[in-house]
Formats: structure tokens, C-alpha cells, sequence
């Protein structure tokens, strides 16, 4: 017998006829001799409902009453999910954050998981009782309600799970499984069996918003194997995993294409080449709270250098203002900047025991006529930033000549 | 220093400006010098909003689950008043049920309270905080929510006022006091300064329903002044006590006219007039579950005796269908009912100590022509059922009458 968690965001628990789809699915996932916990986020639209109240008495109302305020969408969510469950003779008992108890810090709004109590759960679940967990939400020392702020539900899932040392945990979501690239623009774009932590890390950090960051990073931390299913279709869905070591020989190079237009490119050329000048150049940027994340540095001639690095499309004005200064204090030649361009990673565990990916990216690219503006390598993964205008045309001849349609035979997850 | 519990219904918490509005009144109390304890309802219509979300699943829901569901509405509101509260510069924190906590009996959807924890509330007091506490609900001996079902709110206020030794429990209603009888009856009608917590019974059982019974009588037990005002309007509303000595020498013969006509009047006439014979007419009306109110019975010619008795309409077919069964087994002469009937009752504890009021009623409903069909007395009670059509005349010929509508000199609450 297996213990699940489960994880049921907003949208898949958004009406009472998709609650009771829910309480369906965790009631077969019993029926077929497994021990669940489910997790539930507020029905769709709540939590802003909550929000508009508490602004219409104060744009910034104190985030401990804020935690009391929202924490009241997930409560609505875990009673109705219970009765759902009992009602179809699955014995069911809800908890909140504060019941369970799940103990944080005191960081109202955004705070952290400290300690999670089991043995009130542990006796329900071997009394045979589904638990239906608030997520997001927790209990101070003091006993006031936190929250672990947007998306926390799926550090419930997992905190749980690594609590309850659960063979899996399963978050439901509004798409069957992690691709080997966006959909929408390669319609061969293939779901995954399997992906590692590290290359979700990589695939989410890049934009395929599927998970939440930090509750990949605590699966991979507690080692929770991780699976995203579809709240609304039938499917295996894609596990998240360690690789274990008989697959690693067989490993394929690539896992995903990651892809993103949000950045800008700006640089700075013909600045004299001394220690420090990189600090000097990023140092206002970081002070002025843009977050840099590509960064190259050539050496050019004459004893001077060129940099450049990009910034989210947002902060791009406002970067180019301080690059200007900072080009006059440093009398470096000129500065320039481009918001049209798209950057391009591929991903992959596998490309650390294979040579060549990055050539092989590189001629892909380049038989589209396709220039590259920057590179930036990491152990798995390379990334191109080009002109926006190639982005679809560059990500379809990646994925077909790294053969990802089909190249990996499907495995039936268990 | 005074410390003042004040109760907000859900009317009164209704929007946003209402909420505001109450964060005025709380404010100015405590800047008068006050600690002050706030209980709140759900918003209006909240409650509702909840149950049909409910309904939605089951239409018989488990009760732990609606617990845990609509304790919600009041957890919204408490945030909201505390930050409302907290934008004025008024510092203030929420406390659910079970924060505070109100330890009740695991009766989920109508607990009762059987404990509440007050050294975290004198802790906040103390340090000038206001205490914003939901009202209705608690939490029992295992940590699950617990309800104490509708207008539970004034219980939960009373409970804490007499918890923390308040100096008065003052509930906020739409209302501005308890008046000499209905206002939409008798235009002359007064509110009073001052009604006995034995008054205040007799006049909410009869139909005058500004408080719910049950906080009054706890009111009672644990002699918290209780005070019922006007959220919308400014006003010292009306006090309720226990008598004091030094009043009751000039306490007025009759503090106010209670009447209703949701009442019908059965009637079972030549009973053998035997032992038991009471019973075995009003056995199996009890056993339906059908609650009687008045009970006359006269001895009639030849042995036999008549019954008459009134029931809530609702259960008038029903009664009378029990009725006539039971005057077959024994043998009576004829049963016959009268659902078009209403009930007036004067009540005052000033009647203890002085004859002749039940006369002066008789002769003011003879002086306009009322036949009284029924008469039940109690120590501070005269009830009559008359002809429904004649209710208004009644009452007003009976609060002229006894000159309820400037008697008593008004006196200033302070």
C-alpha cells in the first residue's frame, strides 16, 4: 500500500462540479488500496475576491490580519472537498494549516515551513481516512495564521510528503505533463515520462511555468518523487525524479527545449580593461534591484573590453539610464541596447557525458541563417539568446534536429 | 477604566463602509478610555453564500465539515475589522474561536461553550490592543471547529463579557433598544432605558426578537449588563439588568406589550374528566414533536371537562389530525380549532407588587368591544388570545391604556 499526496490547485477545485471531479479521482486512487493526503489551493477567483475586501479598507493592510483574510479560501475549499468525499462513502476529515499543525516562521504573507506535526495524520490514515490539507497556509508559535505566500500549495504538497515520507507526490495541474517544449510552438512537442530535479529547475526557471520553483527545489532536497498530472484528463502525467543509475547510461543527450522573450540585451564596448570594471558596470544595476541574467565579457582591442548582459524587458529603460553614467564615468565608447531578442535553452542531464551538443546546437542554427548574439553554458544546459523574430523557427529546428518527437521510446509509468 | 465587549451582527458588517464605520464606533469607545473586546458575524449574506456551496455537494453535508466551512465567514470579517481598526491608528488583532480559545462540546453546528481561555486576551488588553473576535464559533477538546449555530454571535459576546468580567455587553442590532411593543403596531411606542434581564425573556419569547434568548439567559446567569443599540444610529439604547433595590419601589407596573399571531387553538370539549386526562390528550401532540403554549382546561357540566390549548400554525392540521383520533379513543363531544387568533401579553415586573393589573387589562379590550378567548398568567406575565383581526386595536387600547407612551421618565444611560 502506497501513501499519495496529492496537490489540486485553484482551477482544478474552481466550481462545485470540479470539486466533486476531485473528490472522484482521490476517492479511486483509495479504491485502488493506496493511503492518500490531498492538498488544496483556494477555488479559483477567491483569493482575489479576499484581496479586492481587504483593499478596499487599506492599500497595505498589516500582512498578519492579510494571512487571516486569505487563509479563509483554502478552509472553504478543504470542507467542501470532505464533503464530497464523504458523501461518496470515502471517509474523509479536513485540516488547516493551524490543525494539521504545519509550523512556520512568523513571516506573515511569505513565510517558511519550520516543522510539520504526523501523528494526528498518521492516526487518521490508519484509520483509513482521507486528509484533506489546506495548503499554503500554517501556524506561527504564537499560533497566528501564516501564509506561505502564491503558489505556496505546492510546498504543501511536498513538505507533507517529505513529512509523511510519501512514495509520491502528485500535483494536478491544467496541463498533462512537462514537454520537451512549448506546445504552441512545436506541435511535435513531446510530454516527458521522466525529468530530473535538476532539469525542471532549469525548464522552470526558463518559463515553462508547469511548477512552482521552490517546491522543486524541496522535492529534490527531500528527495519527494514528483509527478504533474492533468486535473482534467486521464494520463501517467511526467515524473520528476533523481536519475537512478541504471538509466543514466541510457540517458538521452537532451530532455527540453526552454524558451523565453522577456529580456533585453544591453551593452557597453570599448571600456579600458582593468580589475573591478565588471563591478563597476553591474554594481548600479544590482543596487537598483534589476536582476541581471545572462553576462558575457569579450576582450577587445587595444587593451579594452566589451560587455555585454541581459535584464528582464521591464527594467530596460531604466538599465540603459544607468549603464549611460556608469559609461561615462569609466569613458568607455558607446552603449547600446536591444529589446528584440529571445533566448534559447536546451536542457539536459545527459549532455554531461555527450560532447558536441553545443556544436551540434550551433549548426542547427546556423542552417536557418540564424545568428547568435550570445552564448552561456552551465553543466546542463546551453543557452543562445537571438533575434526575437527567429525564436519559433529556431526552437521547431532544434527540436527536430535533436530528434525530441520521438526519439525517446515512452515508458509506462507505474 | 472601563472594559466594554460591543457585538456586531452581520448587518452591520454587511460592506466595507459598514465595517468602517464600525472601526469608527470601536475607536471612539477605546479613545474614550475603554479596553474594548469586538465580536463579529459573518458579513450578510456570507453565510448563505457558504451554505449553497454546500448544498451544491449534499444536501445533508457532514456537520464537522460545515463547521470547518462556515466558521470561514466570520475569520473574513475579523481581518477586515482589524485592519480597518489598524488604519486609524487603532491597534488591534483577530482571534478565531479557536485562537482565543472558546473551548465548546463536540456538537458540531450547535455547540456549547464550556470554557474560554482568557490570559492571551488580558495579555493583548494590557498592552492596549483591541480584541476582534469571531463570533459563533469555537473549537473542542480534539482541536476541530465547532459552530454554535445561528445568532450564535450575541452568545459568543456574552460568553467573553463574562469571561473577562466586562463592565457591559453592548449589542450592536438595526434596531435602537427594546421599545414598549412593536413600533409598526403603535406609532406612540417608546424605547426603554431600562428592562429587567426576566422582562427581556418574556418580551423575546414573545415575538420582540432583538436578542436571541439564549444570550439572554446567559446574560442572566453570569449577570453581565447587557445593552442592545443601534449600529446605524447614535443613541444610549436599552439596558438590560437585574432590578435594583433602590428601583424597584418605582419600578412602572408594566414595561412593555408583547404579542404575536403565529399561534392556532385547538379545542376538545365533554372529556370524561378523569385523571390523566391531560396527558393522554397532549401525549402524542409532544411525541410529534409539536411544542405547546397556552393550556386552559374548565370543568364543564356532567363530569366531563373541556381542553383548549395553542400551537405554532405551522402544526395546526397536524395537531388537530392527533386531536380527533384522541377524541374518539375517549369518547368526547367535539373538537374544534381557530387558526385566525393572536396572543397579547403585558409584561413588567412591577406586576409582582401590584393587584389589579389583570382587571384593568380585561376592562381596556371590554371598553372596545375584544372578547378574550384564553388567559395565562405568570408572576411577571398576562397573556390573552383574542380574535386575530382585533391585534392592533388591542394592543394599542392596551399601551394607552396603561400609558406606556411617556409614563416612565427618561432617564440618561450612562
Amino acid at each position: 500500500m502506497a501513501l499519495i499526496v496529492q496537490k489540486y490547485g485553484g482551477t482544478s477545485v474552481g466550481t462545485i462540479e470540479r470539486i466533486e471531479n476531485v473528490a472522484e479521482k482521490v476517492s479511486r486512487t483509495r479504491d485502488a488500496g493506496n493511503s492518500v493526503v490531498v492538498v488544496v489551493s483556494a477555488m479559483s477567483g477567491e483569493t482575489n475576491r479576499l484581496l479586492d475586501l481587504a483593499r478596499g479598507i487599506d492599500q497595505n493592510p498589516t500582512q498578519r490580519e492579510m494571512d487571516v483574510l486569505v487563509s479563509t479560501g483554502e478552509q472553504v475549499t478543504i470542507a467542501l472537498l470532505s464533503m464530497a468525499l464523504t458523501k461518496r462513502g470515502c471517509p474523509a476529515r479536513s485540516y488547516t494549516g493551524g490543525q494539521v499543525k504545519i509550523l512556520t516562521d512568523s513571516a506573515h504573507t511569505k513565510a517558511r515551513i519550520l516543522d510539520i506535526e504526523t501523528e494526528r495524520m498518521r492516526a487518521d490514515l490508519d484509520a483509513g481516512r482521507v486528509l484533506v490539507v489546506a495548503g499554503f497556509q500554517g501556524v506561527d508559535e504564537g499560533g497566528n495564521i501564516t501564509t506561505l505566500g502564491r503558489g505556496g500549495s505546492d510546498t504543501t504538497a511536498v513538505a507533507l510528503a517529505a513529512a509523511l515520507k510519501a512514495d509520491e507526490c502528485q500535483i494536478y495541474t491544467d496541463v498533462d505533463g512537462v514537454y520537451t517544449t512549448d506546445p504552441r510552438v512545436v506541435s511535435e512537442a513531446r510530454r516527458l515520462d521522466r525529468i530530473t530535479f535538476e532539469e525542471m529547475l532549469e525548464m522552470a526557471s526558463l518559463g515553462s511555468k508547469v511548477l512552482q520553483i521552490r517546491s522543486v527545489e524541496f522535492a529534490g532536497k527531500y528527495n519527494v518523487p514528483l509527478r504533474v498530472l492533468s486535473s482534467f484528463e486521464e494520463g501517467p502525467g511526467t515524473l520528476i525524479t533523481y536519475e537512478e543509475e541504471d538509466q543514466a547510461m541510457e540517458q538521452p543527450e537532451i530532455s527540453g527545449i526552454a524558451f523565453n522573450r522577456d529580456e533585453a540585451k544591453l551593452t557597453i564596448t570599448g571600456v579600458p580593461d582593468r580589475p573591478g570594471v565588471a563591478y563597476k558596470i553591474l554594481g548600479p544595476i544590482g543596487e537598483s534591484n534589476i536582476e541581471v541574467d545572462m553576462i558575457v565579457q569579450n576582450v577587445g582591442a587595444d587593451d579594452t573590453t566589451d560587455f555585454t548582459f541581459t535584464v528582464h524587458r521591464n527594467d530596460y529603460e531604466k538599465a540603459l539610464g544607468l549603464l549611460e553614467r556608469t559609461a561615462a564615468d569609466l569613458g568607455a565608447r558607446s552603449v547600446s541596447g536591444d529589446k528584440k531578442i529571445a533566448k534559447i535553452s536546451l536542457v539536459g542531464v545527459g549532455m554531461r557525458s555527450h560532447a558536441g551538443i553545443a556544436s551540434r546546437m550551433f549548426e542547427c542554427l546556423a542552417k536557418e541563417g540564424i545568428n547568435i548574439q550570445m552564448i552561456s553554458t552551465s553543466e546542463i544546459k546551453i543557452s543562445v539568446v537571438i533575434d526575437e523574430k527567429y525564436l519559433e523557427l529556431g526552437v521547431r529546428a532544434l527540436h527536430s534536429g535533436f530528434g525530441l518527437e520521438g526519439a525517446q521510446e515512452e515508458t509506462i509509468s507505474s
